[in-house]
Parts: C-alpha cells; structure tokens; sequence
C-alpha cells in the first residue's frame, strides 16, 4: 500500500475573523445564507481572512472504459467516450462550454478508454490499461491498477497547483460509469438498490432493471466492504473512479478547495472520504443530480447542494456551473464595505 | 387610468427550434435539465435560434421609504434606506459586489427615499414623495403616486433596453419594504398570516409578532383585492414595489428577459401578474429567499427559483447570483458541437 498525503485541518482562527468580518459588512446578520458558510470555509481552507479573490479555477476530466457495459447497462456504444475525448479536445462538449464562460482551465486525462486515442494537444496520456474488467466476472482491477489510477489523479493535481490553481473540479467520462458508481453508493450508504440505480445516460425501465440486477450480482460475487475502500475500488472500480479518489486526496493535502461534480465524483468522494477522513473537510457540493442515488451520497457525506437544476451530464458541468456562487463568497467577504466604513446606522 | 404596453407572446418557432437542437447537442437528450428549459425560454424572447449570446445584464434597483416603520416593524432605523444608497454609490453593497462579478450595469433610482439626498453620479432621482404613508393609518400611496411610479419603473426600463441591456434584474431597498410585501403576497396567495410574516431583515420573534398585527390591521382596514392591482399598490404597496411592477411589465413589452430576486420583487411580480398577465411568460425566479412567504409567492406565480441558498439580503443580490446559470443555459446551447459535427455516436 502506498503512502498516502498527510491533510492539515481548516483553520480555525481565519475561519473566526472571517465570520467576524461577515457580521459587520453592510447586511442584516447571516443574510448571505449559504454565502457566508462558504466564504468562512474558504478562509479556512487559504488560512487568509478574507479568502483570496479572484480564484484561479481549474478542472481535471478524467476518461476510461468498463467492461461492464457488455452487459448491456448503458444507452450509448463504448465507443463514445473516446469520441468525447476528442469533443473535449476540440471544445465542442457541455464542460468545454462551461470552463469557458467560468474562465476555469480544463485538463483532459485517459486514464483507460478502451479505444486508442492519438497523441494530441492537451491530452494527458496516463493510460492504465484499456478500460476496466466487466465487474461480474472479475474484480474490475487490480490492486496495482487502483493504485497507479490513484496517483495519476494525485500528479494531476499537484500539476494544476504548480500552476497555481485556487479552485478544482473534477470531471469524468466513462461510458457505463454509472454502474460502477452505483455500486460504491450502494456500499457506503447501505442503501436499497431500488433506490440507488437510476437511468444514467437514459436507461428504460427495462435498462435499469438490468442494470440492478448487475450491481446486486458484483455485490453478491465481491463481498465489498467500505472499510476497505481500495478493496472496493478494486472490486467495483473504474479507472476515472479511482484517479478522482487519488485527486480529492491530493487537493486536500495541497489545501485546494473542491467543488464536487455529480453522482460519479461523488460515489468517489465516499471512498476517499473513509481513505482519507480529514479529506471531507476541502470539499463541498456543486449540484445534485437527477440521478437518484446522487441525493442518497451527498446526504450521506452530510453535504448540502449548492444548485439543484436536474442536470444529469458529468463531464464536471454542476461543479463548474457553481464556480460562480463559491467565486461571489470571497468577493462579498473581501470587497463589501463595513458598516463603519460606509456610515450605515447598525441594528434598532 | 394609464395605458399600459402590449406584451408579444414568446415566439413558438424559435422555442421549438432550440428543442430540436438541444436534442443533437453531444450529451444525453434532457441531461442539462433545467438549462434546457432556460434556453428555450430565451430564445422564444429573443425570438431566435438558438438564444444570443453574451448576454449584456443589468439590475435596476429602486428606493424608498415606508411611512409603516413608525409602527416597529424593521429592525433597522429608516436612515439606513438613504446610507444604504450612498453605499451603492460608492460600490461597498452586496449587490455591487456581485453586479462586478457577473458584469452587469448597476443602476440606482431614488422613487421615495425620506431622507434627501444630494445630486449624485450615478443617482437617478425620481423621488414621487419622501417615503409612502403609514398603511395602518392611511393608504400608503395616491392613485396618482402608483402610477407615478409604475412610469418610473417603465422609464428605467426602457432607459436599460436604449442601452441594449439583454437580461434584467430588479432590485430594492427600503427599510420596512418586508409589511408591504407580506400584504401584497397575503392578497394574492391568500395564505394565512403566520405562514407568510417572516422577520425580515431579522426581527426577534416578538418583532415578528407586531409585525403580523400591523399586515392584519392593514388587510382589515383597506380591504384591498388581488382583482384590482393597482388599489392594492394604494392601500398597502410602497414607491419602489411600484416601480418595480411598472418595470416587470415594461421588460416584458420591450421583449426583456427577468430574473426575479427575492420577496420584495416576487411580490412585485404577483401584482404585476394581474396587470398583465401576459408579462408573467418574461419572468424566471433567480432563488428562493429565506423570508419564509417567498416559496408561497413563488408556487403561486408557478416559479421554480434557480437557487436557494437562504439568502435574505434583497437588493437585486439572488437575482443576479442567478445571472451565469442562465447566460450558461444560452451559451451551451449556442457552442456546444451536435452529434453529427463531432463524429460521436447516437444512442443503441
């Protein structure tokens, strides 16, 4: 087992003066709602009060296969996460859109799609093995394959902070990744399965009545447990899976706050949550999904959403989409004026 | 009686034909969820397909006083309305912060500020009378001062469409604006008073109990009826809730698209709905505020608010913390390649 990166807590005493600068800007105490929990976190995350702004913002995709969609448990051909890929490189996909208009530098990383992509501009060619092993014949991966998916998801990030990033997401991509998900929120959070697989990419009824019958065969053949979070990833991984488990490990450890994506990222945020328990503390929700297994994991992380507009993309879309609101909680920490400083009367 | 503008219904064709692009964009068909919705709304406004793109914003933000603070029912004294102004001018308020952010124009029009205030750049001064009368005493305003100020809202209005504004916000200050606002909600909702007096900007419960008195008192005293807008706007409305409604319903002729912001605009809307029914199809709701009639306004217009972040500040603030998810919604659908131009596969 490799080392993993040690997480310093938030602190504390940037996080006090913080909400002591909120009570005395120009507002009616704690009337930034959700705002103000987020501008305190980010102090205690930058150890700075006020946090710092503007904040360079970042996104790590990382894309691979699972044999598991032989078993007929997506809507779309495996081929198209390679074809995404090149969506990606080109600019012509949702994320591409979105860390546009976010100004967020977007990195695109294979970290197993089963088809060969050429060498190109912007590509992080960090490839495992060509997608994972269909989960109910064999244990998606290997151990040594986790941890090599791992610390490609660690090296991308401690990339993106030597470039100084302030503020990450991550994205996925991964034809089939659903059901691998699926089954990691179905290990942490003991949920019933009824309750936990939903129609990914846009399953039928028929689709996704397969699709519990594969996740409750992995299930029954793996034994998974959540004390085990590498066994789990092992079991019923996926390369994208485990690179995003190694990112939200190292993004703690470098203290770079994470907006977290959909239900892919999440499921990877409960394993790293038990690898990693001091990790939890860097991140926060984007959005909750459509997909309903989704509001199952964030409640169980106890992280509440900051948008719930029923996107159901991946990619890191809810994340980036949300950039904007954790952005505005520095600023309004940082640039309001104080009730002195602007001559307003305080409270009757 | 004044002429109110015609509003355009939304243009079909247009709205169809974003329907038919977002459905060969590269993602699953419906998987940006409500973005969706959002671009088809904007190009059925703009009457085109798919929606333009950057969107220039701006939020108009109108003051007054209300002659109802005598009776304590804000927990701020009245001279915060016009120090609350002189700090917009100076840019330290919530709502400059943000309107930085998201490059929106910020305009501020004085309607009814009882404190004078001298000339100043950047100040539209339109001032009906200092501040409105005492609602348990008297109606609050004129016919003539509605209408007064419902055509200063109009003119702002149409002074943002000169300058080629393409989204719209409203924002409002005035210290007590919350009694007028709960009566306002309470004619048109019919909700009972303890599940719409809220403490406003943070009134203790006894405040709050005081205040569900003065409502009562001025709904008993004034009878006023949701089937008669403009007596309403008479008996229990406010200079800037006026010019607010003439704003919501000139956006809608000048074919504007409007995010609502919190409680005090959203009553604003309920009023305006009645004048124009037509203009209600211009209208999305930008969060859901913490001030507790708000969801209840917001079910009644059938709005479902982008955010809800508990935030109670006003001022434009929520509306325009809303304004990148909906130039996302446009852009997405304006940038992204479809199926066909990337080379990815369709669904098996």
């Amino acid at each position: 087992m490799e080392a993993l990166p040690p997480v310093r807590p938030l602190d504390e005493r940037a996080m006090e003066q913080t909400e002591r600068r909120l009570a005395v800007l120009t507002k009616p105490p704690g009337s930034l709602g959700f705002l103000e929990t987020l501008a305190v976190w980010l102090a205690g995350i930058f150890r700075q009060a006020p946090p710092p702004v503007p904040l360079r913002k970042a996104v790590i995709l990382f894309a691979a296969d699972h044999g598991v969609v032989a078993q007929g448990v997506s809507a779309y051909p495996q081929a198209v996460t390679a074809q995404m890929v090149t969506n990606f490189l080109r600019g012509g996909a949702a994320i591409n859109v979105l860390a546009r208009q976010m100004q967020a530098r977007l990195w695109i990383a294979d970290v197993g799609v089963a088809t060969p992509l050429p060498p190109a501009a912007g590509l992080w060619s960090c490839r495992v093995r060509s997608g994972s092993r269909d989960l109910t014949e064999a244990p998606a991966l290997t151990r040594d394959e986790v941890w090599r998916a791992i610390g490609i998801g660690r090296e991308l990030v401690r990339q993106a902070a030597a470039e100084e990033a302030q503020l990450l997401a991550f994205g996925e991509m991964g034809i089939g990744n659903t059901t691998p998900a699926t089954a990691l929120v179905a290990i942490w959070t003991r949920a019933g399965l009824e309750r936990v697989v939903g129609p990914g990419t846009g399953l039928d009824e028929q689709g996704v009545a397969r699709k519990r019958q594969v996740v409750a065969a992995a299930l029954q053949r793996h034994r998974p447990r959540p004390d085990d979070p590498i066994g789990a990833l092992e079991a019923v991984g996926g390369l994208e899976i485990a690179a995003i488990v190694g990112g939200l490990v190292e993004a703690a450890s470098q203290a770079l706050p994470v907006v977290l994506d959909g239900f892919i990222v999440t499921a990877a945020a409960l394993v790293a949550s038990s690898l990693v328990p001091e990790a939890r503390a860097y991140w926060i929700a984007g959005h909750c999904s459509g997909e309903p297994g989704h509001r199952i994991a964030l409640d169980h992380l106890g992280l509440r959403p900051l948008l719930d507009l029923g996107m159901r993309l991946g990619e890191g879309t809810g994340a980036v989409l949300a950039f904007p609101i954790v952005e505005a909680a520095a600023r309004l920490c940082g640039e309001m004026a104080t009730f002195e400083e602007a001559g307003v009367s305080g409270r009757l």
